[in-house]
């Protein structure tokens, strides 16, 4: 197919000008198809997500209890699992929903926030990444942490080890140990299969300083995963560039957070080609 | 009453002009006494149910827990279930809650979200139904799977049946099966009584990309028919119509859905008399 | 320490400027500190509350579950316990992180909203200000309740009582009773030990047309008081005035309630030291 060729082009060369072209495409076949992307994700995210989800062309739909599990899960074609105020109650749900998307062969997306709040959190966030997740997004503290239980666990728990220098030498190994895309978001996003490394250098700092705004990207990512099953590095990469440059674009309107969580979603659902094309910045890092 | 009078001439003559002294006496009315009304509604809704019941003056009350019913639902004015994020844990405190309006002779509203998302869900839902409720609102998805499901339960399931080509007769047969006010909201909303269908007109495309529209405009109706019970079907409809001319309003100044949603709200609290009567329009199809 | 000699004298001679002074000296203390605040708190306010704490430095956390209590909690620079939405499922958790904090000596918030809607709410209420909070803020009938059934529970519930002429009474007797700061929202917010009787007059009435603004100040409260755990009265009074000032500053661009909230957190945000310093409006009562 020829995107896909694109696509192989895209991470090959490195070349912005692809990477533009390759995101584009994806948002297009978004806006086409309108996935329908389930999300089991926190309370606090819901909102934004769902927002984000609209603005980019998906179909979102909250859908968290076990009793529709069975019957919804097969028909979404991509399930985003997020552990922001998860409770012991939710978890049955999201083992039984990613079930049923591997059965159906659909992608699933990880999102560990705050895995380091609890025991709980981690043991429960292991239990998932095992589940062979196609993309896990964190921030830095994330996904180092969560690396460095895996690489734990793997080493049954006694090696004693030292965090890697970096966030990309954990997601890396967190890549290579899960199987899965592994995305670090920061002032540039980094993206790893665990051997090719991408970065993805749109956004704005304020972003930071809106709620959810981590949660709503993995949205993203899921949607853009739907649309692009066979190459999850590349999905990935563009729904987070697509979304740093929404924030860059609604940026030049806000006057503080609020204003540009507001204008950063009229600009993602307003994104012309031209624009995409010239300011998505991708690149081949290794 | 004159309202009262006046609200029977709208219905029978159609008239725009009656129907729009109609909206703003019943927005008046809401304005006025800011009717108490209890929400049982999924978690994505709350924020922007809330805040469109108090930009039309109405007073907002999430209250789900089981253990405050008996207390509370008695002194709301009226009550809005919602079926979205529904667990099983959740049902039996909007039984318990529709009993008790029941009981104090209160209106309660229901919005089939997603009904055909799930078996549990759909079953949930007929539940519901059964138990009286003053007006049923949703898109015409839901208002057809749930028609359909109801006829299939009245014929004990063993019919075979064709859905009815538009959702406006699938309203009218839900409409005269459960004995509610049915209202199917699209580029035209229809409101029927199983007899008589309403046309309301307002609205713009865009607010179907926020997320929760058609949820807060269900927790409108309720405000509107706790002011106004004796006649749910005009209720229905100028909520609808004063809600979807909100969005006008809004869509004015709007660059995208998340300015919408915030200028939609604003136009909501400041809508003035001449707005009103001059802009709704609503009419009587059959 | 100088900031705490500032803040007598504030408390000491009520004289604005010295208010002025002390609440950007507490902000100025939040943004660099951004003390994590654990909010266990209703799914309504869970967005504005989390942006709030965001857009005043602090780093919010909606950590609810039983689950990882004992975990988190010690983290945490402040916690603030809100009975919105209350379910006796969260009470445990609500019970177990007061405890959890009161063990690492961090200060605790409590909010008692809609605290008469059920007999239910109410009883848990008082189970939990018998927990020794730091601070209580409610609005006047919310504070005049919990005060009046203090005074009841006190009284092994055979007296009868009137309830007293303000709902400034009722806080100094609801401080006095419990040992917590009492803070009545309105238009004047007064804040109380149980003798010394501080006002706030920083706000605007269309802020009460946003849901949740009540819970968002009092998630701020938790933050400012994490960085004065000495002297929560001026802290709880500073939260309090620089919240009013952030709606102040955001009516100015506002068309109604959803753009005040838009602009409300942007201020919140962006406030200068020339802005506090010169209006901020506390004082001392009595």
């Amino acid at each position: 197919m020829s995107d896909m060729a694109g696509g192989e082009e895209a991470a090959a060369d490195g070349s912005a000008a692809r990477w533009g072209r390759r995101a584009w495409e994806l948002l297009e076949r978004v806006r086409a198809r309108a996935p329908l992307v389930q999300c089991i994700t926190n309370f606090v995210s819901m909102d934004l997500m769902a927002n984000a989800l609209l603005a980019a062309g998906a179909s979102p739909a909250m859908v968290h209890s076990l009793c529709e599990i069975d019957d919804f899960t097969p028909r979404a074609d991509a399930l985003c699992v997020n552990l922001g105020t998860l409770s012991d109650g939710w978890l049955p749900s999201m083992r039984a929903a990613v079930a049923a998307a591997a059965r159906s062969s659909r992608p699933w997306i990880l999102d560990p926030v705050a895995v380091s709040a609890s025991e709980f959190r981690m043991e429960a966030c292991l239990g998932l990444v095992a589940l062979w997740p196609t993309v896990i997004r964190g921030n830095p503290s994330e996904i180092i942490a969560l690396s460095s239980a895996c690489r734990v666990r793997d080493s049954k728990g006694v090696d004693s080890f030292h965090e890697s220098p970096d966030a990309v030498e954990s997601a890396k190994s967190l890549a290579q140990s899960s199987g899965a895309i592994v995305a670090v978001s920061g002032a540039t996003d980094f993206i790893t299969d665990g051997q090719i490394v991408v970065a993805a250098q749109n956004g704005v700092a304020m972003m930071q300083k809106i709620t959810a705004t981590g949660c709503a990207v993995t949205a993203l990512i899921a949607a853009f995963v739907a649309v692009e099953p066979s190459n999850p590095l590349e999905a990935t990469s563009c729904a987070l560039s697509i979304f740093g440059l929404a924030g860059e674009l609604g940026m030049e309107m806000a006057n503080g957070p609020a204003s540009l969580r507001v204008h950063m979603i009229d600009s993602l659902h307003g994104l012309h080609e031209h624009t995409v094309a010239s300011r998505v910045k991708i690149s081949l890092v290794s």
